[in-house]
């Protein structure tokens, strides 16, 4: 690692789920010289969608050039898709950072800004289909790494791989000083945290529940799609 | 579960670690008509440890009867041992909660304002020999459960034990299905997560860079001690 501080910066969105910013967060900024950035629009505080509301340190025009990028997830990434301003954003921060990365639904706003062509990428299980119509490779790992292009699945996740991350930017030492910082030595007290696991009838009855949303994201993902290829 | 919303209030404090709040917050407000507040004495934007800036929702005066109170731990923790307001309203909330909750060194706020005499108590693994001073005995468990006293280990343990909590209040299916929302089936890279399995030299080592902290904060306690003692 050189003396150059680590800079790591999250895209805060309204209604984010503000575990897939906060988790990786705790991680990223224990690294040793890191500087952690909280990136919108504006300075406003923005909720969460349970209403957490945090306060961004930087706007899009004033964030510095980034090591790495995080875009959570959240019912807020709808708007975000076909939302310029975003867009572009994201597309510059990839092309600077060294580490593009998405927790959750994330990653389909990376998709919509055409960072997914052609990438294997990971996303919460229930939207992770969506991600073959920005040409991305949807893949139900995890965590999965496409070169330096690290996406997680739903929330936790971020977790575990801001901490392979934290290896390879200050070593594992660092890494496992984190982990045992945080005591991330997790017990569930249930083993119903993957699709797989939970069982047929609870992935049943929550997308059931879910189905307006994704419906509703299916369509946003389509229009955002479709505006992308327009535009190459 | 009664129609009643379930009321769920952090305390939220200068320099707090803001993952011991977050992941209880993250799965605390699926809960079905949960309601879920920031307390703090002013509705400033309050920072961690590490900057983020999280906005109160409620001050100590105006905020609601909670059916849980949890108090996360932190650097911060060492100045509320010592603060009147804090440690009166963390009674007053006691009193009325169901449930008496805490991560990391946020027990030793608890400590402070008299509510672990006698208990058994879990706190982040560095200062957990600390409790003693307040009558508490301090227990080696990720989380411990005395009567509806539920305080944690180190950071993450909060996540394991909102989700048995989750399952009291709402049903096992419930919590499950929060667990599955959140894709909580973690997998650390490294096996480092408490001092048992990162072993001795990794242990040593945080242990002496933490010392001056450590020193500062047994100070701390032994007044905190002391005062709870001369007020009894």
């Amino acid at each position: 690692m050189t003396d150059q501080p680590f800079r790591a910066g999250f895209l805060l969105f309204p209604k984010l789920t503000q575990l897939d910013m906060t988790g990786p967060y705790e991680v990223l900024a224990r690294l040793p010289g890191a500087q952690v950035h909280l990136i919108w629009k504006t300075r406003e505080p923005v909720p969460s969608d349970h209403g957490m509301a945090i306060v961004p340190t930087a706007t899009f025009d004033a964030c510095p050039a980034l090591d790495l990028i995080c875009v959570p997830g959240g019912p807020g990434v709808g708007p975000l898709m076909s939302d310029g301003a975003v867009l572009a954003f994201l597309r510059r921060a990839a092309e600077e950072a060294r580490y593009v990365t998405s927790v959750c639904t994330g990653s389909l706003a990376l998709g919509a800004a055409g960072l997914l062509r052609g990438r294997k990428a990971a996303c919460h299980w229930m939207s992770r289909p969506l991600l073959s119509s920005f040409g991305a490779e949807p893949t139900d790992e995890r965590v999965v790494w496409d070169g330096t292009l690290v996406t997680g699945g739903g929330v936790t996740a971020g977790i575990d791989f801001a901490l392979q991350i934290a290896a390879e930017v200050a070593g594992a030492d660092t890494a496992r000083a984190i982990q045992l910082g945080i005591e991330y030595d997790p017990a569930p007290p249930f083993d119903a945290g993957s699709p797989e696991r939970a069982g047929p009838a609870l992935v049943e009855a929550i997308t059931r529940r879910a189905a307006t949303r994704q419906r509703e994201r299916a369509d946003q993902v389509a229009e955002a799609a479709a505006a992308l290829r327009a535009a190459e």
